[in-house]
């Protein structure tokens, strides 16, 4: 199509922020809206030099801007690179080709390769829209995926954005496949393998339907925002770190998919194991232990979910090249005391600081995953790695270790626990027999984590333990009334979350 | 929750239009978002006197507006039914709990008949944001239902709106399961029943993936957005109406499922089944005949296809009391040769006109459906319905009936095909083997139809026809050249949508 001088726009700035959403606002008698057809949510493709975006339209009525005037949201102007007074085009979209496969699988035909690499290709060029995600992340949810379609976007997902090369032969990290509130060993492993001398160059997630993603508790005590460069530096230095891997450039798709999961409040496996060994791959792992807790109300939820999981891991991790180690733990209940960004790092604080009252669950739990790492690298025999990884932490080398990494990343700082707190109470007496882990997370991301990093929840009652009426059974940390009330709301709505039986 | 005074804002008016899409603006400093913690893209309810909608939040960080005020979207202030001045608070919205029964879905599990009440009963209410409306379609997609979740489904959409009532024992309807380009049939059968004495209260949808529906044709030649007070009176006085059924509240829940399908380029059998026959139970049919063409690139593929959707068909209809009488008719090419609103509706006049050019094709097919139902309704015996309703066509008696409901719906207009019209030539001589009637929908729609209703196509090359090198096998028509480009563009960059055979 020929360009159109009609189409030349001069850029207005007026602050919208719209998240992650790209949106264009012009005038419903503008010349381009007229010639072209464009109304109200129509997708666009907006031009800036060599760069494109495709934008959703909201057509302005009123005369709040010029003729020959266009409006971006912040995300728009950003992901341009463009600022106010520049001159855009707008022009029509090409067809998205790659979303009939997304609409074949609807109908039950596979993906194959090329199918997968080129709607993740699509998605990461930033042309789906939130309903086109929306449904390619529901037809592959559940056990829609089968094994071959899992490794084919598995490897789409690696080369979707850069990788990270390293002169070491042998690069280990960890995961844990959430689910299980609290579970927070990643900043107490780390320290560990890097103080055994071996390479942890470790990025983390952000939460996605629970109230605290490792990487959102990290962030409570040091920066994670690190660039790939700064992330070599620090590896270089110190042999691990603990960073954010959405800041970085590793299968960035991964965060796209994600923010949709997460308003859906959905995760699958496939899309989860592609998710894991696609971040590891690009990071230049080559061997990967994968915690998988196991508990009714856990992320995987029995031992045969969790056996087929170990299966797909390590088959799919066969196949690019990454060897995977599985750990099946206990998820019945949370681990540690705290749930969300700042309460899961004083836990993590005090295990690494070996105070007294420190959560032996999260103790336990970092060292046995330490220790089969150590184990996997060769640095521990076999059986003896747990020893030498409780030897690394109670010595004070682990902790050391923890601040080195944290100042080579930017600086620690201890983390702030919310304002607000409000004790629930046992309204009779009994030993704690089961915990909702599903609702308690929900109860923390409804009092506001992890996007307040000080809310959640401190939690009293582990299972196995005597409660007398009117003694807290957690406490609810909230920045604001509001979230702290609406919290409540489901409490009193919902059915028990802690159940305790009479002696 | 307490209400919180900090919560009222003052509505003001920006007129900028995003569609279904309901948006508050708000600054980002306001007392409101910084005390409930809300971000951009944010769900949060607005309220305004006893009525409240859930809207998407878009924060301004400049100083566009002033503080203490708010700006919603166009749709929004009609849906609040606010004007500009007016206060409104602003909330958290309460967790939607029946999507768990969409994740549950996507996870195997069927749907249940309070399951999909409580889901249809919030996409009604405004609950769902589009995304979660996309998953829903999703998992309802392709043949991911079964038989009592059809019927579950189409039960609920039935009471999602308002119903029609009627005194006559034997109301009949007509339905055809689209996907054939230029398939429009309605507007000749509708005057025919009603000319033979029977009543025949027809809604319509608008195009779902189509370049045309029913109602955008109709709408070329008359105005379809009746009320249900203004349908009862055409039918009170001409036996028969053809109006939008969106315009009414029958099964409105249909249409917001719709624009997200319609997004997706994508529908599903069990949904379809659900639309159709909850509007037919809504409008008070008691019998319905429905068409369902076949073909290689028409909706419907096969003939296998065709009887398992006969028999969810007849199943669903049972279950609600409907009468359903399916005819499996020819889909592999366009019937009449217009194709988009305008230019269908010209074939249905030349037919309704007994013009000696008409579209056989188009006439023949009306007048058999016409005689099925003329049958079905006791109307004319077993193989004479389509004798009997040829007469009343080629009489002139459907086509005074035509033009007699149109003056009782508010007037006939002749349609108006676009301006800029370009001719597609053979590339060589031969004869038409073959049309991708998928393919053709794609060229009309990218030509702007239905939205510019005198866009889209002219068919001249129909299956068995002779075509020299250099003769038009159709004509685009588009309103304006970056249309017509668009289309031409995918045109360029497609396989032949027209096979031909040297002799």
């Amino acid at each position: 199509m020929e360009e159109n001088n009609s189409n030349i726009m001069r850029l207005r700035r007026l602050g919208i922020e719209t998240h992650t959403e790209k949106i264009i606002f012009m005038r419903a008698d503008s010349p381009v809206c007229r010639s072209e057809g464009f109304t109200a949510n129509t997708r666009v493709s907006v031009n800036y030099g060599s760069q494109s975006i495709i934008a959703t339209l909201n057509v302005i009525t009123s005369e709040l801007i010029e003729h020959g005037e266009a409006v971006l949201s912040e995300e728009a102007f950003n992901k341009l690179g463009a600022t106010e007074g520049d001159l855009i085009t707008v022009t029509h979209i090409q067809p998205i080709l790659s979303f009939s496969e997304v609409r074949a699988k609807m109908f039950g035909k596979k993906f194959n390769e090329s199918a997968i690499q080129r709607i993740i290709s699509d998605v990461t060029k930033g042309l789906y829209s939130k309903i086109e995600i929306a449904a390619f992340v529901t037809v592959c949810s559940g056990d829609n995926l089968a094994l071959d379609e899992v490794i084919y976007l598995t490897k789409a997902m690696i080369n979707s954005g850069s990788t990270l090369e390293w002169d070491e032969p042998m690069i280990i990290d960890k995961h844990c496949v959430g689910g299980l509130p609290g579970n927070r060993t990643t900043p107490i492993i780390v320290p560990i393998i890097a103080a055994a001398g071996l390479i942890i160059p470790k990025t983390s997630s952000r939460a996605i339907t629970s109230p605290a993603g490792t990487a959102d508790a990290i962030e409570t005590m040091t920066p994670v925002n690190l660039s790939l460069e700064q992330i070599k530096d620090v590896v270089r230095q110190e042999g691990g770190c603990m960073t954010w891997g959405g800041a970085v450039k590793l299968s960035p798709v991964d965060d796209v998919i994600i923010s949709v999961e997460k308003a859906l409040d959905v995760d699958s496996a496939g899309q989860m194991i592609a998710s894991v060994l696609s971040k590891k791959a690009a990071a230049g792992s080559t061997h990967v232990v994968i915690d998988i807790p196991v508990g009714e109300t856990a992320k995987v939820r029995s031992k045969e979910e969790a056996f087929l999981l170990e299966y797909y891991l390590r088959a799919v991790g066969l196949s690019i090249g990454v060897g995977v180690e599985v750990m099946i733990t206990d998820g019945t209940q949370p681990v540690g005391r705290g749930i969300g960004p700042a309460l899961e790092a004083m836990d993590v604080l005090s295990v690494l600081r070996n105070e007294p009252d420190a959560p032996t669950d999260l103790k336990d739990r970092a060292v046995q995953l330490a220790g089969l790492m150590l184990e996997v690298a060769g640095a521990a025999p076999k059986g003896r790695g747990t020893d030498r990884a409780l030897g690394i932490l109670e010595s004070g080398q682990a902790l050391d270790k923890f601040y080195r990494i944290c100042e080579a990343q930017g600086g620690f700082r201890e983390p702030v626990p919310a304002a607000i707190q409000h004790d629930v109470l046992a309204m009779t007496s009994g030993v704690v027999q089961a915990i909702d882990n599903r609702k308690l997370a929900k109860v923390g991301k409804l009092a506001g984590a992890p996007k307040s990093a000080g809310a959640g929840i401190h939690f009293k009652a582990p299972i196995g333990k005597y409660v007398k009426q009117g003694e807290p059974l957690f406490t609810i940390y909230a920045a604001s009334q509001g979230e702290l009330s609406y919290a409540l709301n489901f409490l009193h709505s919902s059915t028990q979350i802690v159940q305790l039986a009479a002696l």
